[in-house]
């Protein structure tokens, strides 16, 4: 039996809860400044609100305010905090912890330098954000996963990555549960990038959805063009940055999952249908939509590597795309010609 | 300006007189014995009855008693036979052409060899199919197309295979336009084998859409875990076979369409409700099943290549699950803890 502290009480963060306590763990669930009420309302009768449903058995939550509290004898730290608050998370939660506290993020998100590196979530932490000098072990988890299914203890595939195998086995035996499917992987670039990029691509395979409203036709073959390319183009994009194919896979089902639902579809479709990204965005207030800084950092990225002569953004004709709707106001206009 | 001959007035053959036309090709479509009335009612008003609307300009509809005219003079023979005509076609049509007339086929389906070797239709033509020391310049197409979605002049986007790129590209020039994109690949056996297999593996991945529906649930996660392992197997074979990753793209955005739709998601839908094999069928009368030789003979070929220590059938969780269920009459009981 562990202590689990998970830290950020939105769905994703949430649910782990529910594998971790099918463990017999003990869970200790942390809000960040945004997740007040959540917790108000947890603490009072056990009941997630935005769940919409108890939390499992040896679950007890947290104010950020209690963070030492939740933090104390703790073996597995996870990080369940949405990629604008990975800096947040660095600052006042990393900073508190022995480095010898195995961390495990969710966040999905890559960071873009100079120079067209592309540097996902869990690798930014120890080149960036932590005190210099500090190095902890941040695995991270990736592969499709609606949470409301996991807290229903549906089967889920997810890949689980980091740079030593004897911790990833580790935390695989923490969490694995005959629903919970965990495949441990080396390839952290791999993994990240591609469940990272998958948000951007399920924009632009969801514009067809709105194309087909403009004209009122079905729309499977031009869906099936979108996808296809956007799997060419994450399969390009983790190459080029020395990932494995394997680990595109995860991305692809997690495409899949997310064209069929979810926020990031429901902005292409939006798009796709003739509105300005503006206009989009107001039919989303208060939303977070991931999918936007991926699209702006990738495209700047591997244009950055195009000038520099290291890769040829010709190649990604869907991603230059969608940076163009989103960043430059172009209007939908999908270069199929160029596609393969 | 070409004469293009199609043999098979079914919906995919019929279909591909879109793009033939709009390149302003004469075109002949030829029924099989099968296809009587639908040759009838063309004949009489330009009506094909399937496709529910009238086929495009310099169209001329054939009887199969009138195949030599049809094939007079002709540039491009299309093969647009489902998988068990493919003898036929080759007896019938094939025998009657000159070695020197390019073939396009539209049929997807493996055949297996009893060493555990997998041949593509394509290329099964010339291994066994026609008159000793006859060799034919036999092409295929394959990628996601709802044939009506081709009718209406919906972008789709599919791959061209075979052995000589000057063909390839002649091929792709008689019938490219605005809409139906055609990327040449001498991948014969990559797409061949990818496409053929997505009509298994779509059986696969509903078989969480019918499991659903036994425990009123949702099913993104199973769903996306059957779709990921699908993926991931396909490549495996194609691999084994010699094949190249991108062309795997092709079924993968194939598989994406056809489990929205079509008659092999149904079956997986049934299977996975609970449903036998044949009380499944019973509710698809006289409907052809690609899936179900597909499933046969490449779990056949696998366990044989097994037996032989040239693969690992293990590593092919799922079609051997599909060929317990669909051979075997075993209950779906899908082996999530071996995928990977």
């Amino acid at each position: 039996m562990s202590i689990i502290t998970i830290v950020g009480a939105g769905m994703m963060g949430s649910a782990m809860c529910f594998p971790a306590s099918d463990n017999g763990h003990i869970i200790r669930l942390v809000g960040t400044p945004y997740d007040k009420e959540v917790i108000q309302r947890i603490k009072q009768d056990n009941f997630h609100p935005k769940l919409g449903m108890p939390l499992p058995p040896n679950t007890t939550a947290f104010f950020y305010e209690e963070l030492d509290e939740a933090l104390k004898g703790c073996n597995l730290l996870v990080a369940g905090v949405p990629s604008f608050g990975v800096d947040w998370f660095a600052e006042n939660v990393l900073s508190r912890i022995p480095d010898d506290l195995v961390v495990l993020s969710i966040t999905k998100g890559l960071e873009d330098e100079p120079d067209g590196t592309l540097v996902p979530i869990s690798l930014a932490y120890n080149k960036y954000k932590l005190a210099p000098g500090r190095h902890l072990s941040i695995n991270s988890i990736g592969g499709p996963c609606i949470s409301l299914e996991l807290c229903n203890r549906l089967h889920t595939s997810v890949a689980l990555c980091g740079d030593n195998s004897d911790t990833l086995h580790w935390i695989k035996s923490q969490l694995i549960t005959t629903y919970y499917h965990i495949q441990p992987t080396s390839d952290v670039i791999g993994i990240e990038c591609a469940v990272a990029m998958k948000n951007a691509y399920a924009v632009g395979v969801s514009l067809a959805i709105g194309l087909a409203q403009q004209t009122g036709s079905t729309l499977s073959n031009p869906q099936a063009s979108l996808f296809g390319q956007a799997v060419r183009e994450m399969l390009r994009l983790v190459h080029l940055l020395g990932g494995q194919t394997d680990s595109v896979i995860y991305a692809t089902s997690d495409l899949y999952v997310t064209i069929n639902s979810g926020r990031n579809r429901k902005l292409g479709e939006a798009l796709g249908s003739g509105l300005t990204l503006q206009q989009a965005l107001e039919k989303f207030p208060g939303v977070t939509l991931e999918s936007i800084p991926i699209i702006t950092r990738a495209a700047r990225a591997l244009r950055k590597r195009h000038e520099l002569g290291t890769c040829n953004f010709n190649k990604f004709p869907l991603l230059r795309h969608l940076d163009e709707i989103i960043n430059l106001g172009a209007p939908v206009h999908i270069p199929w010609n160029e596609f393969g």
